[in-house]
């Protein structure tokens, strides 16, 4: 298990021109390690193995093929680590190399696509860190007759609470068959972007303020931040609804019309999340008008006390300088109430000036 | 009936990683009192029980089948209070769990689902507040064969005014079917839409108004506001289209034939409530270039203002300058008429420049 | 005939909770009076009663059926004021009440309907009043086997055209059958679109060349009034494409092969107006661009001549500034030349600036 | 042939209310003669026609019938001058009324049309005039059985070359049927296109380095100018495309499957003309962006030189007002230093201004 | 070989009024000389031949055929600069004269067509010049039974690395058929797109990082250009989509199932590079508003500067000219004090100002 077999490349592009099916490290792998789980079980029974060797998860597959009462076999991989984990499996499960190549190579588009012993899902999960950013990890499924597997791209696993009810005897995964683990999978992905719009729907509301009420720049490059957020969201959640659509319509014989039901629900969730993205872009897009329409009024405001402060005192500064002037024959110079009285024109003058510009509502 | 058995979350995300068809509150329940009335008609007779229990409605059901002479039961559960309702209607009329999450859940993309005994139709009712704002409560119908129950996530009977047609003996409500009555719902809930868009779009004529004769930066709130509702509205009405072409379309045996027409009828008003909404959302945004353009104008008004004060006393002011230097030799200023002289002159100029911009329009 | 049997709402909304096909007054009916025409016509004969009675002219319709040779019946109804003359025709000739309420709620998207005995279709006319102002009528069409029925919303017959054109013996009107009638109405509702946009292409060349020419706060309004139009105009255009493609599509009995030749002619008609519509509205938009940036480039203008004149201006008041100040010890104030230099020094200056200005191209 | 027997109108809405397939002329027909050359040929022969008469023309398809060699005639009509040669050509091939009408009227929208014994299609062509300017015009095509007629608008015969081809005794336009002629006009006609398209392509080059180099009023005049010409040439060049999958889908008699291959050929140079309009419109919209940043910038150019000036020099002219106060009790104003150490500080504080804008790069 | 046969035009519409299939060269051709390499291949034996020419290329072809073991003949030209090569190739292999003319023609849109004995796929590649230059060439595959024509419009073999894997004998290329080694291609030249977009999306993070921090007049420029990459790389991409979904669907001889599954995989990776590329866009726009709303800002930043300097100098300067006044009866002038108060009430006007724009956040 020698990870060096396996070369790694920075970019999707460093791959160009290996062979289709070669799996490497797209980019620093964001998890090293490979934690296997397998967890055996039907309506009676469950067994569990954890942090497992591939090879021991896989002898349980012919174990639940043996047995009388039908078993199903779930492999859970976390952490895209060790791509040996992958080649065994490959080879274990007779499955196409290009598959196992778009389960390593971390970018997918959300998709299902049906071979002949199995079908193949691949979807992004989002979650929320701490500082409420959005951080993505690709889950790959693959939904064979008795065994379900998952990969999930990076550590941490996201399925533990599934496992929990699994272990459940009277819950409804145990009596149904895998492609129901599958839809709950599924439908749990799905509510973890319920949980992201809503952050990301409260964020807005707290930019619609501050925006409506003080914006300034920052407002605006949390506005196109927020627009990139959305682009990242759009692109995670558009294709699931695609991918669900094929589900429903595709004859996999690895769905039953029973779970269609669920998965028709899971369905209308997206179908919701969508509308719900698009309604925040159209706000994101509302709210770059308000910012940009309050910068113009924020500029007509100063330009108003800019010519305010400058139609004043012109004229005043003018009447001053007319009286600078000095000309011997100035006749007004020595009358003695002059300088009061050009005192008075004065003061007329800015009176009326400010009267003039409050009956126009520019201060 | 202890309405503590079910979980209360405040968001949608709360109920991530809970198996599908739990019923919880989500959010703040909007009713918490359940208020049930139970209708058993057929064209000759008509009984009804208001504000009775669930238990007592569904016993109801078994009646309408035993009669000799068919009867229709109409079960209107008004306040989604009382989540043990659901539950119970869920087990007497063998309603899909994912169904009862939905009616619970309240914020379903208005969709029709079509299941062996039943067919489920869910979509949002909007009325106008006292203040002329929009309120919207979730309406689901679930139409069996001799049964339709429907339920009002809020408190507030809104199809009182249907009871009350159905109580007149020659009502075509009557001598239909259940699916008529579906239709007239969902007929009376469009009928809704008609009133808030016609509230809408006079509430738009007058920021039109506005906004072509004063615009100030209320007008743009204003503006953003409404850009908002009508995101909102095109959100609720949107999918009724879908949803009405889907129970023309489908071979649904709870809509005969005859509602078809009707059904079609609603679906050209809904096509209708559309178009008006598309109207509006682009008068908003031609509002928007009108209001920007007003500060571009307004902008350019202050600017010439300011440029023609400047431009008619900083010359004047200069000439002064000029004469109020104190160099010794300066022979105008020993000349007795200099000063008229160079008055008219400053004047000269002062008319000069205020003739120049009025042939350019800007005074 | 009394009219007050039939309520009267003032808006759309005011209907809601009533039973479908109740048939009220919607807003202030635009005509009173119902004048009704009929015309009882074949190859070889035509007889017309004008200004008749409804009762009178439903008569005529089973004398019609019991020629030997077959006639048709156009019956046209010029103006919504009666309502009972509907009531009256419904029951004649058994047409649906939805029909009816659509014919008498003036605002019906247009849209072409097929019952067992009759096709319904519904548009909009336009035509331009003396000023130049679009107003529109509804215009409803009700073919069955040999009876055509039109109604028109407003007074004033639209069709005495038509009429007088079928009086002629030899017209191709009097050689073909009832649909043909149909569709020489539906050409000449589309011929008047031609004359409503051939109108508006020529007010909008008339606002393209103010708005390069002299751009002024009106034309933004201008352009405004006519965005509003155009959209007006296109809710009123577009539903007539899918009207007529559904005439063609439709095994609507009523609709001869040889007819739909002619209709496919109308919609292709229909297809150059909505054409020309949005290359109007992307004119309208373009023009809305040259206006803002005539704003931002006169906006530039005012600055530069501020800021020439500022420019300027300042270094020599500066200068002058400079001289006035009373040191005893200045002994440039004492030179017999200083003044004539300190003068040609302000001439410089102001040159100078002149020509760096000049060769900015800023004057 | 009296030309007066056919009305002319001056609009297209003049025509409304005359019955359909009416020939008028509508505006000033581009051209008042109609040139008629027919040409008769198979693989072995070729006859010529030029300048003939309507009636020769017509006599000459018994011929090609009659003829134990089948032979092809195309009739080339240049000129829309004479609606008689329509009238009479409409006699002889039987043509429907309504195609004769779109042929005389110029403004038809690009389409194909199949008859019982003929195709019709009509499209624009564009040309260059000297001065660049696109023209256009209509150009219909009727494809029979064995003869071909075309009607080309404007005077000039436009496919003259096509013409020059068919001499050729080997040419493969001989060879073919007349389906692969009618090829040969469209390809022309696509041709003209191109050239068209390169030629706005290169003026868009030229309006793109003047506005990013130095950006005045004309350029938006000429964005605004170009921008219509691309929306009248989607207007040309869309329906093409529609026009050329109607051809290849339908099962018109009159195209042969080999001829198809070339017309999908056609169809998707249609595509590629419209990419490169498309992105045409794109870079437009583009430049208009730069333009508007480009008045933005210079805004802001203009106002950092006003501000810089008014900064700069309002300090040192009131500083100079300051001593140039005539208070009795001003020390300074004795002191024999104080006047150069004044300008000193006026100095400073210049150049200390002088440094700060430097420094925040406004200068 | 002489190349003067054919006729070189400078633009497409040169072009106009030749005969379809006519080879010319069409701009300045990029590569003068065409190098060919032959390579004769099964799982067991590979041959190949460097810079042949083209009649031994073709003479390889019999070759194969004749062979009791089936072999692959690749023929891969580099350089369109011989039309002659072309033209034999169209002879030998019964290629149809638009498919050389469209080999020949380097503007294809990307397509795939399906002829009677072989496929034609014609797309471009793009790659990066030494400074991030996109810089494209033209790719023409014929896959026929047991022969591919590969065709670079360019010099330079991009395809070496694929020869390079051919000659690996355990490699898959040689144990499957030619459309294994023309999807090998096809992945390749995407390959080749992700590797621009990835350069692509680095030039926008830069770019995005200069507009949020310092955003200047080149920035826009570079906005500009990107923007027009992006639109030609778009025509690149976009048009592949189609071409791979029309060789799934397209029930092609040459094209097996087991193959189509590699072409969906190429094809997903198709629409994530157009989904990256939308992606793009949409930050190229909202880059833009970044932009202009920066300029708005510094704009805003500018007046503030020039309004505060104008307000706090104006009455300052005022004051000044108050006491400049030469009256004979100012009684202020006299008073010892006079001078130092009227400096204090200057010093509080101008703290007052300060602190008031301090306050409004203007400093």
């Amino acid at each position: 298990m020698n990870n060096n077999k396996h070369p790694s490349v920075q970019t999707r592009a460093g791959k160009s021109g290996m062979p289709p099916g070669t799996l490497v490290h797209i980019g620093t792998p964001k998890s090293l390690k490979s934690v296997i789980n397998a967890t055996l079980y039907n309506n009676k029974e469950i067994s569990e193995l954890h942090g497992t060797g591939i090879a021991e998860a896989i002898s349980l597959a012919s174990t639940a093929n043996e047995d009388a009462n039908a078993k199903f076999l779930w492999i859970n991989i976390d952490g895209l680590g060790d791509l040996d984990v992958l080649k065994q499996l490959g080879e274990a499960f007779a499955i196409h190399p290009l598959v196992l190549e778009d389960i390593s190579n971390p970018n997918q588009r959300p998709k299902a696509e049906h071979y002949e012993n199995y079908s193949f899902l691949v979807l992004r999960s989002c979650t929320l860190t701490a500082k409420h950013q959005v951080e993505s990890e690709q889950v790959s499924l693959i939904l064979g007759h008795n065994f379900l597997i998952t990969i999930q791209e990076k550590e941490g696993d996201a399925f533990a609470i599934i496992s929990e009810r699994l272990r459940k005897d009277n819950s409804r995964l145990r009596t149904n068959s895998l492609d129901y683990l599958a839809y709950t999978i599924l439908d749990s992905i799905v509510d973890g972007y319920f949980a992201v719009l809503e952050i990301f729907g409260a964020q807005l509301e707290g930019i619609e303020t501050q925006i409506v009420e003080t914006p300034d720049e920052r407002s605006l490059k949390n506005l196109y931040r927020h627009k990139r957020t959305a682009l990242e969201l759009r692109r995670a959640i558009w294709p699931v609804r695609e991918l669900l659509s094929n589900l429903d319509r595709s004859d996999s014989k690895y769905v039953s019309t029973g779970t269609k039901i669920y998965l028709r629900d899971v369905y209308s969730h997206v179908i919701e999340l969508i509308d719900t993205l698009e309604i925040y872009r159209e706000m994101l897009s509302g709210l770059l008008d308000v910012y940009l329409s309050s910068l113009s009024n924020r500029l007509n405001e100063v330009m108003k006390v800019l010519t305010v402060i400058t139609t004043i005192f012109m004229p005043l500064t003018f009447v001053a300088g007319i009286y600078g002037m000095n000309f011997e024959h100035m006749p007004e110079l020595k009358m003695p109430l002059a300088y009061p009285i050009v005192l008075g024109v004065m003061f007329t003058i800015a009176i009326t000036m400010f009267l003039y510009f409050r009956r126009k509502h520019w201060i």
